[in-house]
């Protein structure tokens, strides 16, 4: 059973500006899951801000086992209530891929509960991606290093909580370094981000990028069960309880109350 | 010089539940505050909900070191705009310590980005509370384990992301376990969750709960100049790159240009 | 393609103690054995201390996807050179399983850098194993928690490295709590630690142990070729970085010279 | 009362190349020992390997609450009782700071439990060490970055386990990356590893350099007594159990055996 990738894309600067149009003449995200499609085990859809909901309804969601979400010019436009939406997805098992000026989108600022903050220098340096993790799933199949001639230079500190796996640390022209391939995961969800993918520069036309990307979608898939009720907190009466004990002391509850929240 | 620590008290129980009101008199957040003071170096005041800006202004903020945050029945009555400066100031070096129910405060949730839900049963029972890291800072001074007679049953999982470090694990009468006393870094602020605290038991009356907060109040305390403009992304032009670099490429910004975001 | 999985089995308390000889009547690493059977997807092998090289030949190493450890009683008995063995064949990409007593095996030690040292209790108290991490591939269909009528009670603080993921954490009838379910990766090998498995009562016959069993089989599956020279410390000649620069300063290594270590 | 910090030297090349004598007349141990006195709460003494016991006598070592290792040359020299009693007093509670060709010592394998392996080149190049987490207590004082003109490139994969933290990355020169500070806990002692100090090149008379050493001194202290009998692993019997149970089962331990290990 293949899985089911939804590649989410801003698709603003695709449309406003020249450069971007002629790079991605079907939108960024159509690239992508292009890219993902060279995989049989991927089924990839696409998504945009300016659908309904942004193309991200419940149904959608119920029915996406990993989201790859790019954004840059409207992270404001994004409605709290889709991300509110998204995050829970997440926690109840959805995998999420943020790629690149994603970082600043509200949905990775929601799960990571940090700034996000970076530096940078859009110069068209090259950029060195080194794997310090090797053999892990996300790294399938790369040499110890890639190169992308021409990348947006993301610098540290990147203001992210300390990251479960650190992948990829990037080397720039200019002089930087940036963690550039992190894993997370929060409830069930297993969470990647991305750092190559500026928009003017053929970043998901290259062929190692789209294996990172295909990599991190297999990676991310957790093919079980969504959670159910994921931010209920259940009381457990005392006659329900694992050990047989007997209530005690003074209350605040009445039985059959709903915890306070 | 001393620690300046600041008790948040959301004040609602001590003041309409006659249990609450007996066992608290001055109220929760005096009573933490009180048992910070026992150690000469820390300096303890306190907050509370009713407050005008909940005591939070960015006044009281600058001059704190370490947030103590108790709250339980009013979380949705903490304004948003309190809770994101608190965050912003959390990342540029202040600590917290979350305390008991506040696992479901909205500052919490902010910080870890995930649903922080758990089981819970009031039934008074035993908790036994084990000291997982021997010789961490916030376990000084304990024995291998101590516990509360009456306690409120927090259960696993709880819906946090993988700590830096787990302090402490509870076990309970009626058959759970809860990972009672979780690190956190988030930016350049140290966070410590700690499970005990149910309002109608006598928890911070306890001699070892009071030495846990103190200890928690050093360990979280941060004696670095806060990070200014945490949330900025800064551009480093060109002929800023720490090496000498040629623009190139096609690009979206002009000199000059703020980033996205 | 099946996971090729291998049960290392002490072998001596099933020969000598009657209870377990019952309990274990073809030996404990058998049973594991049959356990992994009951997925298709697996094919499980034995060794034991007593075969020559302990069973664990280069030859087998390389043929094994994935090594299980059950030791006890003769844990200084394995030659340091087999432990060096299996060692660098983690590193390389083996998956390693490592249950119950093993906590004390060379193997365990020498991976983890540790004491690997707890507290216990023989006394066939019940033990209920709670999922911390609730859809983590290695809790796999299981339920909240689970039960072991009789099991010997391993007690925090536990001498291991803070683990990448907590899954499980156990409760215990005497009072004690122990993170029974633990993972690690070192290089390229996924480690899992798992609590229950005391020789006299009957934790490998109990449906809901063979299920995590077989589940941490397949996380701990590297299925990518083992790194070739995992101890290696490559020189990088100046005309072989990545960036052309010319060579300066003192030195101490002549052209073609190994490393010091 | 001040921090007794121990700087451990392999005094080699030292004495045997004219390069490392001159940059170095009194040994690089008293180099660094006397960069940490730079700071009134640190006492620094040195110890070398052609000391009896390597000058790491229980006694010394009783008395040190943070241990620096320099070694390169000589790291088999190093006799494997004396690596066991150092990891020991490490898990007891004593700091230890590894650096540069440290990653190759005894110790450090000893404790990391992996190859430590890592790529190298000598050339003299330029390599940036940026901070990663600022306000971090090991980054304290610093700029968001610091050059060291000539030093030895070491390049990722570096073969450690996932760090409790990242505090440093470095640039270098000629097109590598490397994880340059990290941290680590292993028992109740705090380890740093810091990259920078190849022994023809004057980066211990930098005074940047200097601050992080005494930076990293103050972090890895653990003012705690230290942990006594630390590999043991104690039973607990049924009568001292915390909760009143009955012994039942089968068992393979009479009353008052010690465990098996």
């Amino acid at each position: 059973m293949s899985i089911r990738a939804l590649v989410w894309g801003e698709n603003v600067h695709e449309r406003t500006n020249e450069v971007v149009a002629a790079n991605y003449p079907h939108g960024m995200h159509e690239r992508i899951a292009e890219a993902l499609r060279e995989d049989a085990g991927i089924t990839a859809t696409t998504a945009t801000l300016q659908e309904d909901e942004h193309g991200l309804s419940r149904a959608v969601l119920d029915n996406t086992d990993v989201l790859l979400w790019w954004g840059h010019a409207a992270h404001g436009d994004v409605a709290d209530e889709i991300v509110e939406r998204v995050a829970e997805r997440v926690w109840a098992g959805m995998g999420l891929i943020v790629l690149h000026s994603g970082h600043f989108s509200k949905i990775f600022k929601r799960l990571m509960g940090t700034s996000c903050a970076l530096k940078w220098r859009e110069a068209g340096e090259r950029e060195r991606i080194w794997v310090v993790n090797p053999r892990h799933p996300i790294a399938a199949g790369l040499p110890e290093y890639f190169e992308l001639e021409n990348e947006e230079m993301y610098g540290e500190p990147f203001g992210v909580p300390e990251p479960l796996e650190t992948v990829f640390i990037s080397w720039f022209q200019g002089g930087e370094v940036f963690r550039s391939g992190l894993t997370y995961r929060r409830g069930a969800g297993n969470i990647f981000y991305f750092q190559p993918g500026h928009e003017t520069y053929p970043t998901y036309h290259d062929a190692t990028v789209g294996q990172v990307l295909r990599n991190a979608v297999k990676w991310a898939h957790n093919p079980q069960a969504p959670v159910v009720d994921v931010t209920d907190a259940p009381n457990v009466p005392v006659d329900k309880a694992p050990e047989k004990i007997e209530e005690r002391g003074p209350k605040l509850h009445k039985a059959g109350d709903k915890g306070l929240r």
